[in-house]
């Protein structure tokens, strides 16, 4: 299957998502300053997302570029992944406007929860292929930070300990998210940009 | 005539299409998970048209790379191809709005039922230039499952069945597409991604 | 400078000037069909609009080809010329919602005679490079229809007679943008697509 | 790091802000064309960020194509550089709202300083790595205007003089952007655009 197809559609789409963040932001109906200070947890809301899918893009990237070629299976998922990609605009939305209430957490968490699970599986499924095209490249993605935290069972229970949290002090949930991504960000510096 | 200038805009066309659908979730006004429930219906329509973009896409692209030149034909046809499928995001709002009412089920099929008219039309207008090419290529079109889908009497009986349909349950328009698309999603396995 | 980076930029800002004029649709607020039906002359400024974007660019893009090297002037231009097409959806939009009255109707035309003499401007400028590159493919544009066209006295004079007509019959504006357009879009088929 | 990868982002990203732009143009919610007229503010407002944008992205471009290799520090930097660009519709839109307040005339100036920072940071981190590649050609950069004048005090001087000034004249803010962009702007007559 066409690699550089499947790249293409994934290189539109995400810029757009980030697009898609910036249009909420409010322009304010009075010059007051106070009126700009509204946007606030909006602000923080859009650095996360925006930190969100640098990081996310940036790894996405890595990964494929370690394949040859690419299967139906890879094909589905990283639609999936966009998908839920897709969704994080409407949820850092809402999060922004209420930054401290339950229900907008939970569907930030949720959100992010479903991307995480589409990229684990892309991984997943990438390695598969590595593996089947005898490359020899699997350790690339097996030594990737983010993909040995997906893999921990440490990681799934600190995500269950969050979902309670979020009950108690909604703002855990982009908290949470940004000192994730915060940490993938910082695991970059370790990838090998030589490959082969 | 350049094919790839015909295809960039394309490329560059589907990915804006899908965030346009995206733009139609409002942000709810309020922090109550009752107010996010609002936006279920049009969960669905978006996720109906996600999936419809990623199909009509991927098949539009196999279709292009087998053929090696275009022509004016093609060229139109594309276009009116694209205007048909700027319309889904209206239709899908309206229907996400009111899933239950006549009318926008109906625009939801009309607009759909353009857009394969004109996908159809495109198919034929490669084939012939793909049998003026004499690479013996044809088959890989003649073969498609949505090809054959199109080309059947039966398939326009079903449109016609489901047209009277809506008017006693408009759901049936969406469900329907949301089957046709699922199938036709599935018929991908098919593809023969070794050309030449 | 660098010819591919000035295609880019156009390539991608063109495909986001026809998505605005999409967002521009209201989704009825109502399940009648009659709310529908008042989005019908912004449907017909949005097939004018679509038509003339899709004849801007692929004109824009023959004219390109023929050209090795640009410069500061070109790439200006260019700019102008974007800037000009931005503004197309506002003034579609406009339109759109008051098709009967002078105003929308004057801005309108003011927008494409705007869009009109930048492209002029871009045609002049590429010519004078490509006779200074010496490629002899200067009768490419010079044969070109839109060319004659804009370079025409009689074009100049039909100009200002819609620009008097608008203040009797306003919707005498966009079908004059239509009709021109129709018969660019015609004249494409006389281009010369196997250059060199 | 893969160069081509960054610079499409930037690609993408870019175009999309001018988009977001236009979207802040309001319909007129009458056909009288004072109600056109309201919109005159935000229309220059508009033209300086194209210009902004027009200027800023050929620099970019242009300071990337020196390079080789890019580096994770050069990665982060344009992430912010992005990050400040996608801020300056919305500043823009509330400059056009109110052009002669104080509040949107400093949060202007401020998001323009943010990534005036954020260009220069990208152009010592380049810098550093050109000289590291040992390709000689530092003084492309060292030699362009806008590096130069990012990097002289009398420049930090100018910028806290506007910001004294802003006070008691807002629209210094817009007017100053503007004077220092058209500079640029032909500043880039003497850029050297056969490199090695």
């Amino acid at each position: 299957m066409n690699k550089g197809l499947i790249e293409a559609f994934t290189d539109a789409m995400v810029p757009i998502i980030v697009t898609i963040m910036v249009l909420e932001f409010k322009v304010p109906e009075s010059a007051d300053i106070t009126a700009l200070l509204h946007e606030g947890p909006y602000l923080i809301s859009y650095m996360v997302g925006f930190l969100f899918i640098g990081v996310a893009w940036f790894n996405h990237h890595y990964m494929f570029e370690l394949v040859k070629h690419l299967n139906l299976k890879i094909y589905w998922l990283n639609n999936v992944w966009l998908f839920t990609m897709s969704l994080i605009p409407v949820s850092a939305a809402w999060l922004g406007r209420f930054p401290t209430q339950v229900a907008p957490a939970y569907f930030y968490l949720i959100i992010f929860l479903a991307w995480t699970v589409a990229y684990y599986g892309i991984s997943q499924a990438l390695l598969a292929e590595i593996i089947q095209e005898q490359t020899g490249r699997e350790h690339y993605i097996q030594s990737m930070f983010i993909y040995g935290l997906l893999k921990s069972p440490i990681f799934g229970l600190i995500n269950i300990l969050i979902f309670v949290a979020v009950y108690f002090w909604p703002p855990i949930s982009i908290t949470f998210t940004a000192v994730e991504l915060i940490v993938v960000a910082f695991s970059i510096r370790n990838y090998n940009f030589n490959i082969q």
